[in-house]
């Protein structure tokens, strides 16, 4: 959330939540620069090609079921500081989450993809990783009964705006 | 959550949260018996080995870092229902989450199994799940600093049993 | 929520939240026997008609507007307890709420009505009104940029049925 | 939120916090420059006449049945992004709510007058009609023993400052 | 929440919540039967006399200022679940607040007496701690700007009854 | 929260959450300048020295025991605003929850000690109490099963600084 390692340089000696006595504690942000930040990350849900057909047409949503997804994910980037215990309270300024569904022969993927921006001192990925991944679960809540086995693969952060770090995305 | 498709049996016919017209709703469940149920959920972190090394020594945790991603998880199982918009609220009666790193040269993954139980009128899984989510996505903010390209894989159910659809696990 | 007045008797001398002393508590409800209770509440939009058109297109949902604010009346009424201080926690086993377009001249209404389902030993009015209350204020969200002169009108339980005082609705 | 119609200009073109694919999104504020905002919003609580003389006598509160509704209507100004799903988190920097009861033959009406104001991107006309219809809420709360047919009408915002759409209030 | 233990019999040889390895989790309470239980907390504001004098005037509340802390402890024994770790999820049947003023010279104390029934299965001592922890809490707040010394002195809890380890009494 | 009696000072007429007619307000503070503020607090547990040699050998923390009532700890500081109904939500930018056990014979008591920085408006004493206090409470609930009479005294604010009242902080 503080120091994002630059691809080109060495990582930090330690975890920047864990203090040399290996005790937690909310880092200290007091000093750092207000900048416009942004992170979207995706999270894909693996089931059959019938069940996405049950959620969407092609890319059109049918009924509720996505919306009520996008609906989960967007309140949940705005309780990203209450579910992880050492994030700082953010005033997040823009959330999208948008479905992908890709078919495979029998199998399918819905890739949930979820975008956050802020103007504050840290960054947003934790705030973009949780949007997806409640989204996937409530995409697995709507399924659960025709396929129980459906696996939520590949949650991770695509790209990153914003801080000192440096921008950076992870190659398509 | 409330039909559990048996393995043997045909998927019911649509999504039990959609209504005929397509829209969303929660799912009466009034007249559902009270059963003991649980169900066990998994997230795997995926990073490198020496990230994995920071947070735990072979099977020891070191320092607060996994016993905040314990604690996140477990609060996550009680926040399910303000989650994910659908679920119904239950006394949840018993949470355990735990971790276990494992080593495959320079990659390492660390799995997250959360087991939930209640005595209630719905299953468990989407706490489960909920629990080991939110778990993974506290490692991940723990190690982030130093590796920002840490992917959640395989986030799923294991088993579930109690309900009427019979208890049923993934086979190992 | 512990003495619905029946119809044909007098009225209680006094609020049941309020003591003799004039303090505010949560009644004691630990003797109360559990039963099935439901309550179904409304809430109106009045708006303009070109407004109610952009949202719905007679009965059918266009978009995710409706869905936005159906999923936040649904949420919130697990939020009750929340939300009323001294109303008590209740496992809700249903939710409902639907939105009915009606047209008057340039004028129009939506309509919202919440149904709440519990087996429990209170009644669910306050969940039923709170769910149509926030799934209006919703509404009134998505339309304020283009009518902010919109009011919510007549906020009322429209039936009630389970406990002690008997079944009850609105006439029609 | 973002873009108020000022009254002598043509309404936009649609709803603001839906794209043209008919999805939900909450809309980037990122840009916008901090001012001061207020809202004022009312919801009336229409009863019998006797009821009100239990809650109030004249303008006084009588016990804790005022000041309960007045702290459930600040404390849900602080939930407004929790409650509705596309509003921004904003830093509210001052709440009132008052009640103002009012007597017409058997009828009585107590007028709830919510005001929040902010130093923040978006304007707070949410969060006080939200302020509002808590306080109503959980004054049909203490009352619905006594009158379950109580109503909550005419909810609205009567007036807003700050912002770019210039200052506007309901004429009295 | 588990195993009280009586005060005849030797005492557990371990934390509850911890398991052999020394790890946290939620404790199966399953198989536990659900009887009636109560617990009465408190929690002692020492300030000047002529503070507790503003806030009341003898047992007599003056303006919103207690009935304020009141309802912020009725709404925290709700939410004990949210804050304690892990404490089970319980549903509350009862909650009284009251305050008690006294003086000794210039030095005064307020004391916070908070009472939470539950027909559950594990016991509320940590509901009506947290309930009379937070009526300090705001207790304090309120009096801060004119004693920022004030002392919440002897939270404890003072009687259990229900349960398997019978009922017990601090001395008076 | 506004207005900190200086030392040297008068304090304050009245109380500043309650207006002239004893209504409780949310005071305003659009027009307060943001300065970096920082609070410490304290609570102490005290409890039997078996129990203490329990939780922690020497100043280590024995397994989760301690880690769980600091991550307590520092949630709660995000959730004063929830908790303490006249509180303003602030942008939190540090929390460390740090324990110490001392013992005294028979006797030991466990030091809890939480500091809370800001970039804000408004003072951070209450988020410093709230996290002194939840940790507290937690570690209460971690030791109940084997000392039900541990007190929880002298929770209070011991060094504040930033904002227009001057630093002060209680003499060691």
């Amino acid at each position: 959330m503080t120091t994002d390692a630059h691809p080109q340089h060495p990582a930090p000696a330690g975890l920047t939540h864990v203090r040399a006595d290996g005790t937690a504690h909310m880092v200290d942000v007091s000093d750092k620069p207000e900048t416009t930040r942004a992170a979207t990350a995706q999270a894909l849900v693996r089931t059959r090609a019938d069940v996405v057909a049950m959620l969407a047409d092609g890319s059109l949503p049918k009924g509720d079921a996505l919306a009520v997804a996008r609906v989960a994910g967007i309140m949940a980037a705005k309780k990203t500081p209450e579910l992880v215990p050492l994030c700082h309270p953010l005033p997040i300024s823009k959330v999208t989450v948008d479905f992908t569904p890709g078919f495979a022969g029998d199998d399918a993927v819905i890739a949930v993809e979820a975008m956050v921006k802020t103007r504050g001192v840290t960054g947003v990925e934790m705030e973009a990783l949780t949007a997806a991944s409640v989204a996937a679960l409530t995409v697995y809540d709507m399924i659960k009964a025709v396929d129980k086995h459906a696996v939520i693969e590949s949650t991770r952060v695509l790209a990153k705006s914003g801080g000192k770090s440096g921008d950076w995305e992870v190659p398509a």
